[in-house]
């Protein structure tokens, strides 16, 4: 299936664009009327461009006010439409995009609107070229695809076909259903995703939409509509958004291509999944050239965190793990590289042994420049990644040395996918010299509960995208709330057993503590790593007793606590010398606490309890932890 | 009449808000309460603390879910509420915001409303405390001040009185009219802005409220309601504001002070205008100290621009401005000032001579330090600015040099005012020595049509407010456009006469040249000067033929023109020969060419002619230049 994208949806100069655009290995693009307008660039030399890039132009776009107006308006806008077809021809366009009329003028006559349409389909014929008409979700009289179908049916006319995008479906909360029935008539597919959002259709249609799989439509049951109504492309994406026409565009360029290899691979999936009963979908899944990535391996789990360390951050970032009741487990055979353990918890301290490593270390400091994902199944899970467009990542490994598969996620940190078959220690066992487990408990931390990243705002929905399309996890609803220099929103993503959750956070303002951090991350940085205790309360007072320092948490909140849930006293109490944070949920309740900063980097540790199904992160009292750093620091 | 402000109006720790709070001279606060659960302070400090910077805690707020709900949970709420109360007695804070219910348990029944908040207050006042029920836009059974109250009045308990906030009236398009009849059951107010949106309600007023002044709500009318009830004060400001979180608080405190100065000086020239007629209002007047800044002077155009240079910049400049038809006019008799003149433009470049011009410079190179506006009544100017809390700005002016009332602008572009009576040369015959004007016609360029100020986003409410409070201009709707790297936003501000036009520019994302010359202004810069021509196409074709470089308008520009508008083709070649944009509104058509930026500054001028009564800035127009300068700079 051939993959356009619409000029709008990157930053940059039309030059600029159809060079991320080739760079993506798109087929083609929608050119945007204002994008070669503003252009000091000729038809002939944008034609010649796109040649030379290997892009076809699919579709000029849009053409708007057409339909159903009084007659002289009518004939103004044919007049128009000459103009626009010279001009397609000298670019070599096949296509032109009505939209729906949003013009007062506009009657209220899809018979007007039919007649119209087939004198344009007239005319655009004697010159070879086709018309797609599109319901825009503002239209005056025209808003649903239904209604636009209804027409293009009454005109009948071989150059005259049915365009959808189901920004404009979704967002009037019509179906798509039925446009499987179209068929040879769906002249062209427009793709977008977009948060839910209560804001008036035409703001949010402008500045919000977003790559199918980064939002929260169902893009997957719109596009299956698409391919069983026979259509075979161009697939194609017209995205209006604030934050990527301020992005570099070749980085949105790849998360664009991204969106489409998983949407294809979702319907691919549904169809293999129907094709038993259904012998149309078997049929399409011949035809049809749909992208078709290796499944989603299931994950189970985080089985080691690595932190990119000089000598002196070893030291005491070895100090502080050994705080928290972590053993030192043993170090690398060859390299500078200590390993630490408990309960189920693995953490490894890289002294720049490996390029990654040393990348993150002079970008960030010390930070967390890798993580080992646990899946039965970790060649399926870099095949699966690399087929979505995420670079491989090659360790430099010594001679007879453990070699993983492993991924560069968006933003530099190292993604290795391990074995589940090797155990907690199996992976370390060839490289490096283990100490003897001795059975201690430590602090009773038992495994990785989750881990935060902090992003900045042009990285969020690239990582939705990742988790998503290559990690498999969904997306749970955002939520908001206040550091006192500003809004932090925050993502939680998990796989249906809830087996791997990640919290993707990113600040709203430039000011706060977390938009330093990511700043100073590059733009992509784990940010805090959250430990699962069996008994909070107890490893509390016990690394307490150690010396651990936690983020003190304001008495007035353990005031207030008895006034929001129903609490006994005494456990409030319990919390309360704890300096233990509460929440509770339908589903259950969630205990943590928050270590202070490791020595002034961007990264914490949160120690947490789930009770029954809690399924959220707490974000209700990271007010708390953010409001009572920031009275440190003014202190 | 005292004025407060709730501590969730601005960013920082709630130490930090209160010395903002206190600095700029409010009497009190709102205590909105999560920033007192989350600081590690007691009831006791705070309210030490509030008494050392002279606030009273006016109000606890908010107190939530508590009216029409089933017997368990009220009783529990009541629990609730006691210890509130012990809260707002430790704060010696005498009344408590009760919001109305949202709750889905929430019951339609106003009697059971009532008979819970008699309990309430009842309980209240045993402790001398009162409570103050407000409707909340988004309540499940109140919404509109007059249910609120409606159950107030069913109530009828001396501890029980009415809350009413202007942004949960206008969101749901209610009226306050009425209000004046609540009489003294008005406990408290509540004054909050904001710009018209197509947003939920909710998320409108969680993010996007904003000072009154600020936004499009009626907030005059509002608050004349409140005073025409006898409300005495205090005068609140609750603003929930994604901006304002994000930005120093010291700079929010003043907009918010000068807010409320506004807003006061406004209702009392409405109850002056009434008072004739009014006995009321002329007793009101006397009763009510509403703050009586002096009215706003009429302003007649700009009189002078003065650039910050150093010697090399007064030398390219000075050459640019001839190249503009511009003429040498003078030098200053003691400083290295000289004068440009041409039609009634004057142009003035000091090479750092007065302090502000040498700050400007040394923050942003090149550019314009200060603005002189005409006016009949420039020491009336001065006293309404200086009441609205602008910075009187003393000019070192040397013996017997013309002294002007000034004020510093925020950001700290000096702003004169200047007597009309002077004429166009009268200011500056004491301090010039002036050649004498050889009558040689320039490039025609008459006037200042325009200022454009480019701002960081945390500025532009700033700004809104200091044009409509102290130079009494209006704010246009804001119009939105592509540059390659971002959209801008654009609010155009006028007097009624049009005889004062500023363009406020924002730049929506951080890599538009408006961004980065907004940034490297500090925030505040004046990004274009629009010079009016009485024949557009005969200055431009005259200032080419001197060389004048000016952007170049992309061949499609003008291609796509004839499909825009019904123009004459030979026209519409004028307009691409000499390189001139077109814009059409119902009111008249606009002509305007841009000169390319001075020599990688931030800023560049603007030729434009008005036909009839366009009032408009071109901002359509505005993606040609922004993409054809982004294209000069790829190649």
């Amino acid at each position: 299936m051939r993959r356009s994208i619409a000029t709008v949806s990157l930053s940059g100069t039309l030059r600029d664009k159809l060079q991320a655009i080739a760079a993506a290995r798109f087929d083609g693009i929608e050119l945007f009327e204002p994008d070669f307008t503003n252009a000091r660039m000729s038809a002939a030399e944008l034609r010649t461009q796109c040649e030379d890039l290997g892009l076809r132009i699919e579709l000029f776009q849009p053409f708007r006010d057409f339909e159903g107006m009084p007659q002289a308006a009518f004939e103004r806008s044919l007049e128009r439409a000459e103009k626009k077809f010279d001009l397609m021809e000298a670019l070599g366009c096949p296509l032109m995009l009505v939209c729906s009329n949003t013009s007062p003028l506009a009657l209220p006559d899809p018979a007007l609107a039919a007649e119209q349409l087939r004198a344009l389909a007239e005319r655009a014929a004697r010159r070879n070229l086709r018309i797609g008409f599109e319901a825009l979700a503002w239209g005056r009289h025209v808003k649903l695809w239904r209604q636009a179908w209804d027409i293009v049916q009454r005109v009948d006319h071989p150059h005259l076909g049915l365009i959808v995008d189901s920004f404009h479906t979704f967002s009037l909360k019509d179906s798509p259903q039925g446009i499987a029935d179209v068929g040879e008539k769906l002249f062209f597919v427009q793709m977008a995703d977009a948060p839910l959002m209560g804001l008036d259709v035409i703001d949010w249609a402008r500045h919000h939409r977003n790559f199918p799989g980064q939002g929260q439509f169902d893009v997957v049951g719109f596009f299956e509509q698409c391919v069983r109504a026979g259509y075979s492309g161009p697939l194609s994406l017209e995205i209006f958004n604030d934050v990527f026409r301020a992005t570099p565009n070749r980085r949105i360029a790849v998360d664009a291509m991204r969106s489409l290899l998983w949407l294809e691979g979702e319907v691919r999936h549904r169809l293999e999944q129907a094709g038993a009963q259904d012998a149309a979908a078997a049929q399409l899944l011949q035809r049809q050239e749909l992208f078709d990535p290796p499944p989603v391996p299931a994950f189970n789990g985080v089985s080691f965190i690595e932190f990119a360390v000089d000598g002196a951050h070893a030291e005491s970032l070895g100090e502080l793990l050994r705080q928290l009741g972590f053993q030192f487990a043993g170090r690398h055979r060859s390299k500078a590289v200590t390993l630490f353990r408990q309960g189920g918890i693995r953490i490894v301290l890289n002294q720049q042994a490996t390029s990654a490593a040393r990348e993150r270390f002079s970008v960030q400091g010390p930070s967390v420049c890798a993580l080992g994902l646990r899946t039965g199944d970790p060649v399926g899970a870099l095949n699966r990644a690399t087929a979505l467009q995420s670079a491989r990542y090659e360790a430099p490994t010594g001679a007879g040395e453990q070699r993983l598969p492993s991924i560069v996620s968006p933003g530099g940190v190292i993604v290795h996918f391990v074995d589940e078959a090797l155990g907690e220690n199996g992976l370390f066992e060839k490289d490096f010299i283990l100490e003897a487990e001795d059975g201690a408990a430590g602090a009773g931390l038992q495994a990785i509960d989750h881990l935060a990243i902090g992003l900045t705002p042009d990285r969020l929905d690239t990582w939705v995208l990742f988790c998503r399309a290559v990690l498999g996890l969904d997306a749970a609803d955002a939520v908001k709330f206040a550091d006192p220099f500003g809004l932090i929103r925050s993502t939680g993503m998990s796989d249906a057993a809830r087996r791997l959750r990640l919290v993707l956070n990113m600040s709203m303002s430039e000011r706060t503590r977390m938009a330093q951090a990511a700043q100073a991350s590059g733009g992509v940085g784990v940010q805090h790593i959250a430990f699962a205790s069996g008994d909070l309360l107890a490893s509390v007072e016990r690394l307490k007793a150690t010396g651990l320092r936690f983020v003190p948490i304001s008495d007035n909140y353990y005031d207030d606590l008895p006034t929001r849930f129903e609490l006994d006293a005494a456990f409030v109490e319990r919390l309360r010398a704890a300096g233990i944070l509460f929440d509770r949920s339908a589903q259950g309740d969630y205990l943590h606490a928050y270590t202070e900063p490791y020595a002034g980097a961007g990264f914490f540790f949160e120690l947490v309890q789930r009770l029954d199904d809690y399924d959220g992160y707490g974000a209700v009292n990271a007010p708390a932890r953010m409001a009572s750093q920031a009275q440190e620091e003014r202190q």
